[in-house]
């Protein structure tokens, strides 16, 4: 509900940005399955604060401790619970917004709901949590790779750059090779000055993540409430900052005629079926058909601003809100991880629960 | 899971299209609240195959019939359990399809899932099962309109024609006035025109249907895993056909600069908070902020061409497919009644999820 | 939740007694499983009113219609709806109930939670709703005797007559030589006297049923929230006038000591593990551990006495009930196939589970 | 599922009796509630090993982090996480029980359902898992209290020693004047004399817990699945070496007519509605009716003893065991705090999902 992700391999988190630590349990990870601790620890580091000139200053080494589930390197079969302390909270900064709306922030929305919140940077709202859902992607990742799946995202627009090549014509393996998380290295020289510039301009802007899954079976997904592509797109849109999500063609597609984006079918010498296109962007009828999973995610820009805004107090009172806080000025860069890994936690519920689509 | 959805207020589905019937049993309905049976089949009428000339000719009364759950008029908060019963199956139609993969068809997933599949119809994948989700839908709504949220959805594309006015300039009461569903009537009128031509090349086209929901109060939806707009994305995407999700400015958004689409807060006379603007679409945080919710959804074109297409058959090899049955050429104008039921079903779960987000 | 049971093998189940019909979904059904429609009816049969001169006169022949999920005779994957209509309600009988709170029935307790009830034959609260469970639990059990699991059920005490025999000194193949279902024919004779001595004084009698699960591997439950007693508890316990449950030695156990009750492990020939004696019930630490399981379910006797009864109206009155209706005087021969209808389903959806448990 | 509790309140738990921490996750905390975090401890210190001359002599100061949730003192309604660390393991007492399956225990069950395991003090089928639920009972409790609902669980028989007497013929409130925690001084002076004999003998013994829940409005609780004795029944059955429920009557309920057992109603001159006996333990349909709820729960002899026993290892050699580790020679003193957090737990749950019975 609330704060579990998945049916069978399932993370519920917890954790405020500004308290003693994040953390979460995931329940349903198979027994067996031997772990790359440091493995974990990489994609933490890819996701880190600080990391770079164009992302948040806020210094935290995200060290995350394993508490359960995992004896002599191996996976038990029971969950697996996990605590990333704070370390470098400057609540103070925080002080001046106890009371205030950051307009286009959660911190209206959660104070409707519960009638209180905990305003020292941003609290639950803040995107710090998808660091324990980093830490569950790391794993999942790890096993599904042990089957032949990789799930690899890049930045593929910021601001109004956008690639104009499909992820089939790029080198994905280049994501990492820079700052920004593209693998165009032109593109990603132009993405960087462009965020510098935002940056300067005490301003932000938002961006595009796609992610690529290769080596899927067919058959993962659920037929109705389920299908692959719904709860893909939950995953997603439950990321701070999405606002849109698309499958394979998605928008684009829905501009063309059906004769133009239907994917053919073709046998292989050994019997095996593929497409010959894919528009459909490897899942059809909410299930997989064994091509390529690729998806955007859409994300707005950072809602605050390194310059003076106006807004209102829980009085209604016009104020005016200088931010402190240390934020980034684009969130696609360090996006790319938390999509990955909502991807992988994605994928690996859906390949456990086909395990009971037969007997 | 796999044919639920939602937390309290849930729908489970079952029926396959050329069964004796599809239904459903909606259950966490609270008590007390009287049906307009009237309405909920008003609803199924605007879902109905053979309703106009430009969507599939299958005829269907689509009756519902309701089992349980209601007492003289009145709901009794136990579940509501009803059927639609099939009564225009022509499965001889798809005799020659048994074995084939119809191309971007949920055949062959469905075939790798599961190990065998009814095909008469596309058998559970056809869009035949969203007419369950369109009586839980009708009567989500009914209950939402008691507390003052209306949900309004209207066909904003039919290929490459858009309409380039947001919702806001629209008069969305016209939008059931003509059989796109448009509210614009002479967008309509060459909607409607394009898809009378691609019926006529024996062609199919895609399209984007626009929700708006009115009258929601801050405060509606979860903070992390079941964001509203997590769960509003995860209900689009699994009617059958859609692509693509966005919220508020989406996809645009992210091209932007948040100092051009940060959402200011202003104080009422009355001290209610709202925002000068709503980029957001009324979700921020993934709750609720009292502006309206509006996004939009992405549909593919029909996959089943009235032509001939190549494909293979389940032994690999290659045979021409004539589509019989009948199909829709454009899927857009049925699935607003469906986007309307998903939007309806999920903002009554998350009314009743909130319940007990205080004491 | 309230309406569904288990977690990957699903039943959703709807109906009041006097409604058209009742029945539910169920979902998770494996694919690829040819189903005996005889052997779900002969299920219903076993549970039916009007079987014998010892329960209801209801006359119903519970007939079950299955909509979906089975092509061919074999199961798809998608979800089994199916119905169960109503054909002998007599609802002028309650007529005088409408404002009445029945002792110890659920008249007051639905009120109380819903702000109305639909009064007819106890409307939802019914065991009627049992049937739905069993056509359920019938398809179950066909898949667990297809993976060499079996269920079987017995009165073990009707009243103050008990067997003083366990389950291994019976024969449990004798259960349904008798209207009682006990698989001792002297001790039967003497349960159907006491039945029909109370019904002849317009009374009620509670008892005993005993369940025996046979052929289960070792490994089946979770070991914390969904231990396997924990789930067949909640199974049993929501089977209408259950009040009490208890596993292998249960309240006896309890009054013993360690060394008299521990299960000694033995390795067989081919390197099996078993225990010599079987204290435990077949389940330790919630997980099965390959020995039988086995439990007893304490039912209540009937609350409806067909002799006057004085109770109290909405507005607090006293006044006298005659119960008109049908009632059971003992429920616990038709209890008997409710019991291993549950049983069945939690078991199937424990096997289902454990898929998962590993790579 | 298989690690977490409750619906709308939700309790996951992880962690291993020799890991570095247990903990755990309290999704579903309405917002708002001031908590008593001495309290919480304090329930802590009820289950605490080495509280006692008769039970574990383990030395655990069992502290609890809380580690989210909470500002100011008050809950935010987002998840409480906490950590238990583990201080006092003497994991190399294990040493020789790697491969060595103890009879009664989970080594085998665990090992055969994940083909490994974590043998260090019975790993997470340690009793010591339920530290995690007194956490989350002790917060259920205070928030039922602001509401009038009391929790109180008693050692009601040790062995063969049994209270005769019911629970309203107690004073609950010196079920911890103490160290057995029952009511009535005397019994309890023998109980405690006959444990300390078990102990001496190197044997165990079992017992039971009675539970009493007052204050319950009528109306909480499901009608068919999560009927409040069935949600009960399981969390009871949850716990270790639980092996037995009943509710009100329960077992000695079935051997008696009806005539001697319905609850007649009778209306206070309010118009409140009360019965005046109370059979029924409280619930009535699976929903309570106002009354007090009381329930007993069954609990086997702990299966380790401090003598020699038999059993086989891994490869099937007989072995002799000869425990070290530090056990309770009776779990019932201990077991009485988490048989009250478990009830605490599911009214809580029941209570929440009850506010969306109506609108």
């Amino acid at each position: 509900m609330s704060n579990t992700f998945g049916n069978i391999f399932r993370l519920t988190t917890f954790g405020e940005s500004h308290g003693p630590a994040i953390g979460g349990v995931i329940d349903g990870v198979p027994a067996g399955f031997r772990l790359d601790t440091d493995a974990i620890q990489h994609q933490l580091d890819r996701r880190r604060p600080g990391q770079s000139a164009i992302v948040t200053g806020r210094r935290e080494s995200d060290t995350v401790q394993l508490l359960s589930g995992i004896f002599d390197g191996v996976t038990t079969g029971t969950p697996i619970g996990f605590i990333i302390p704070n370390t470098d909270q400057h609540s103070s900064d925080y002080d001046a917004m106890r009371d205030l709306y950051r307009p286009s922030h959660a911190d209206y929305t959660y104070t409707a709901k519960y009638g209180l919140r905990d305003h020292r940077g941003g609290g639950r709202s803040s995107a710090r949590e998808t660091a324990s859902r980093v830490v569950a992607g790391a794993i999942a990742r790890q096993i599904l790779e042990s089957k032949g799946i990789t799930v690899t995202a890049y930045t593929s627009s910021v601001g109004p750059l956008s690639l104009d090549r499909p992820y089939t014509a790029l080198d994905l393996s280049l994501a990492d090779s820079n700052i920004v998380r593209c693998p165009d290295a032109d593109m990603a020289r132009r993405m960087i000055e462009l965020i510098e510039q935002v940056k300067a301009d005490g301003d932000t802007i938002g961006g595009i993540v796609t992610c690529v899954i290769k080596g899927v079976p067919a058959g993962l997904g659920e037929p109705v409430a389920d299908k692959l592509n719904a709860t893909l797109a939950s995953a997603m849109m439950s990321i701070n900052a999405a606002k849109g999500f698309e499958l394979g063609m998605g928008f684009e597609g829905s501009r063309h005629r059906g004769s133009e984006v239907i994917d053919p079918f073709e046998a292989g010498h050994d019997g095996s079926v593929h497409t010959t296109a894919n528009h459909s962007g490897g899942i059809q009828g909410g299930i997989t058909n064994g091509a390529d999973i690729y998806f955007n995610v859409a994300f707005k820009p950072v809602a605050t601003l390194l310059r003076p805004v106006e807004t209102i107090d829980a009085d209604g009172n016009t104020v005016t809100l200088k931010a402190r806080g240390r934020h980034d000025p684009c969130v696609v860069p360090r996006a790319v991880p938390v999509v990955e890994a909502m991807a992988a936690i994605t994928l690996l519920d859906a390949w456990l629960m086909n395990k009971s689509s037969r007997l």
